[in-house]
């Protein structure tokens, strides 16, 4: 089957491998023309644009865009709205807000143009163990691109068949769904990232539990001498708690126990802080997942105003042995 | 009414001082000499030990012991108890975990020595405003040192009654209460403690909100300049939140809207740990308590060993720009 | 000073009730023509639709419209906007998301008309306490109106003034503020109404805390027998954690210390909501406001779906004797 | 090797399977005779009581306790200390807390009697994945049972390595691990579960907010129709998210999305509320891991006090719709 790719960063280039591998053949696109280049010679066909894209595509075309959610996927798409044509297919695999897809959608549907949005989890793993996708759009459309997806999935794999799957839709099994209408894709994928932080978080309190254990502030008889490296390879044999998480956690923890190389200060991408306005707009109790989230705006500061004004209203109720800094 | 008070730091040498202004007489012994130099020139009785306190004491004896929970209190208290005789009371007006109460009540017990425990509210302003009580102990002996707990206690002052308190025990509008046998005082005040940290959280998150909203990081148009003691001072005139934490609010946002001065570092005590670990053994759900606890555990820490471990997932699943620090 | 009312709600009635006992004259509307006739009774012109009442104002207009927030009070100042002229000021006194203040604001300015947005605390209580107010809006425009806030707000009082506030301005300490542009009134109040979920959650668990240190579930040595009134009501009185929220606690808990008639399904509007969203765009933790926001949402349902799951996880991994409904 | 086992419940019952089956003799006991006679028949050898078991054991022995924590255990452990010699070694396999391991080895040293605390994970599903165990006593009695140690092990199976175990003590990646000193296998094992539940409680909200987005509460157009079933599935198939609970949970799901069946009240162990315990000990942050336990809590209640003192608080203040139940 025939795709363009716009984008051609680290998700798009390795999506664009897959597909190769598996027969598929790609037109190329980014702003980076060495980008371009490089795929050329694994097999893709270069483009110098969208223009030059869109005409060596054949109908009806499918256009993959792959850039950063924002200004960036959206004046793509503004773009190559005016190119293409009724019965065309854009795909926006990007991390898009799902309201922002509804949007498109509706815009690209008055000229005939589908949109699928395709939420994709795996970052760098998936060139090797393939892309677990969750697509949203309408099923003509979804279906019509299907030999691209499956060909991105991981497949069944060796991983055990869930007992009774038979008779349902075999796709997920493969590692992708149709989630349902435009937007849905994105949706899903969005919840997933909310759950990925709070599972994160799980860990990260858990194992600091763990190390403090091992602090010289205890009594020497109420401590121990916990090995991080140890107990996160042994919950990876036949725990309750054993996940592909817990598997980086090993490899990160065998290599230093300490994780002094490691910051501690811990980014956030929209789909958490979407996760958690969507529970507020289902009046879903999400304590969790939004702990997690706060966790990391907590780790980005030094102080938090609100901290100052506790170590303030201490100094004034006066009992308290709490000083201002000048003192 | 005469009592003995071990320990005259600020609340014991306060505690004295209001007495003494009420007409009692107070016996006081402090490991500081000059502590008890000074109230004796304000009117006290000095003693230099417990023994020569027990002396001075009519009996049956009111020893009041004002000291750091823990260690001191409970030594002081041991050594007091083979000193004095059954019908004497021992009064813990420290910051003691009710278990322990309950412990030394049962000893003491058997040697027909009463125990009241006694948790104050108040701090330093206790010696202008009076100190709210709440106490642990049996009827008996409760009763007997109400005079010392009347000329302590605040009293109705200017602040409105109650609707509907007509008949009810008295004591409560005056600031204190009795609130059951050996413990409770102070299971009534570790709660209490646990509410205070939850309410100061809840001010301190909602000035960080408005104060964040002044940031030069958003964008201009959606940019405030909020003027945080303003704000503070409003609250306090009609709105459902005003409240004497939001007087001191207001006090150290006048001086000073940035709050630099203050570290941000915040101390806790036993009792809000005692609070949670209560709302844990009853299974209450007891969120805030808890969130409000745990932000202070977080404000005196750099970076948390669970933060670099959530640093090293998303460095192993390679996804994100996450560095170890040597990158 | 002259206004026109829209909306006689409990609120907007007593609004007018307060300004006309001031002085002012209010002519009012309302689709309910007996909320009308009534306040016409106490003194205020009566009007029988918007443009009635826009013909008995003189210019420059002021118009406040206190009703629902979102659709009507969208319709309303969408029409009204097309009878005022310019000098005109419409306030909106409801619960307004700030944003839509802000947009509202640029649509008016068109016109020429001035749009001030009150956020106002007080409740039922604001006829006789006053109502603390929370103004955003053109200076020009605050200051025209200045006459009718001051009369709104409930003034010094009895409430002891903050030291240092001498050489501020001085209407924070009369119960209101001049925050800043269009849309800040409302967001100061929303942050308000969110640190109110917060305190009150406090204090709903502490209570929880106590209540259940009294139940018959505890071994009998380990239970007390406290009364909730009592306690509430000695905290009223000299302790940290005095507030108004304490006061209402104490009048609720002397009537009933079990509150069995409460059906403790809480009710949550926008802004405790719009408080948590503005903590995720400003990227600020709020773990105590948030939680106190979903336990809201918690008590709304019998068992969440989420609850369910982790049911059947438990089934599932089979160590439980968790069962279905149906064993 | 020789083994006496004592409990043979589902847990217990299952080691022996396993145990016999590598070989391992099993002398077994159980208050429930049918127990023991169905365990003889598959090739254990019966024991009549404590007693028996001992006399049937050759030194130096080795008797693992496998009971419910707490009273059964204690006692038999007490029962046991009195018929062993120094140099046996008594296996405390349940879900003891660790600080009672650590009183218990030590009035056991004082006999020469080794303690060794074994935590387990693996549910029902240990007999054939193998047990994840987490150890601590001893060195020297650690090192004593590793024969039986490894058979229960899940072993390394056809989980991947993590890179850069070569020439780290090669038990964790066998699915077992010498945490440390007594009481620290029940430990780490213990905060297994803090994390367990944290983890349960991620996808659990996720899940939530997935269905929720189905409710036909929401307006038609701002509404999908999720299959929690296919989600779940795909999620097992190349995500960041995927695990074993995860895989469980695509059991539950295709089974009956709606997972109506299932109560939704949520019994939580001891581990759980123990790693809270800890964590305030060490001072350690730990929302998500409390928020699940607390999440808990609330799902085993009709209304907590709390939520009614919510609504009485709103009555009192008046301003909302807030009725008694009487009204």
């Amino acid at each position: 089957m025939q795709l363009g790719m716009i984008g051609l960063g680290r998700m798009g280039g390795n999506i664009v491998r897959r597909l190769t591998k598996a027969g598929h053949h790609c037109v190329v696109y980014d702003r980076n023309s060495a980008a371009v280049t490089e795929l050329a010679g694994e097999g893709a066909g270069a483009s110098s644009g969208l223009a030059d894209m869109v005409a060596k595509l054949e109908a009806p075309r499918i256009v993959w865009v792959m850039l950063p959610a924002g200004g960036p996927t959206e004046s793509t798409i503004q773009e190559l709205s005016g190119m293409l044509k009724s019965g065309d297919i854009i795909i926006d695999g990007g991390n898009t807000f799902y309201k922002d897809d509804i949007r498109r959608g509706a815009e690209l549907k008055t000229k005939g143009i589908h949109y699928v949005d395709v939420g994709t989890s795996g970052g760098v793993w998936g060139l090797e163990r393939g892309y677990c996708m969750m697509i949203g759009g309408a099923k003509e459309a979804v279906d019509h691109i299907d030999p691209i997806l499956a060909a991105l999935a991981p497949g069944i794999g060796t991983i055990e068949r869930t007992p009774g799957r038979e008779g349902h839709d075999p796709r997920p099994e493969q590692g992708y769904i149709h989630a349902g209408p435009i937007g849905s894709g994105h949706f899903v994928k969005m919840v997933h990232n909310g759950i990925e932080y709070g599972l994160m978080q799980a860990y990260a309190e858990g194992f600091d539990i763990l190390k403090n254990k091992n602090s010289t502030d205890l009594p020497e008889n109420e401590r121990y001498d916990l090995d991080m490296g140890d107990i996160a390879e042994v919950w990876r044999r036949g725990s309750v708690i054993s996940s592909w998480l817990l598997d980086l956690t090993a490899m990160a923890l065998i290599e230093d126990g300490t994780l002094s190389d490691y910051p501690g200060e811990v980014a956030d991408s929209g789909e958490g802080r979407w996760t958690v306005n969507a529970a507020i707009e289902e009046a879903v109790p999400a304590d969790v997942l939004t702990a997690a989230l706060f966790a990391r705006f907590r780790s980005r500061q030094d102080h938090t105003f609100g901290e100052k004004l506790l170590s303030a209203m201490r100094f004034k109720f006066g009992g308290h042995t709490e000083f201002k800094k000048k003192d």
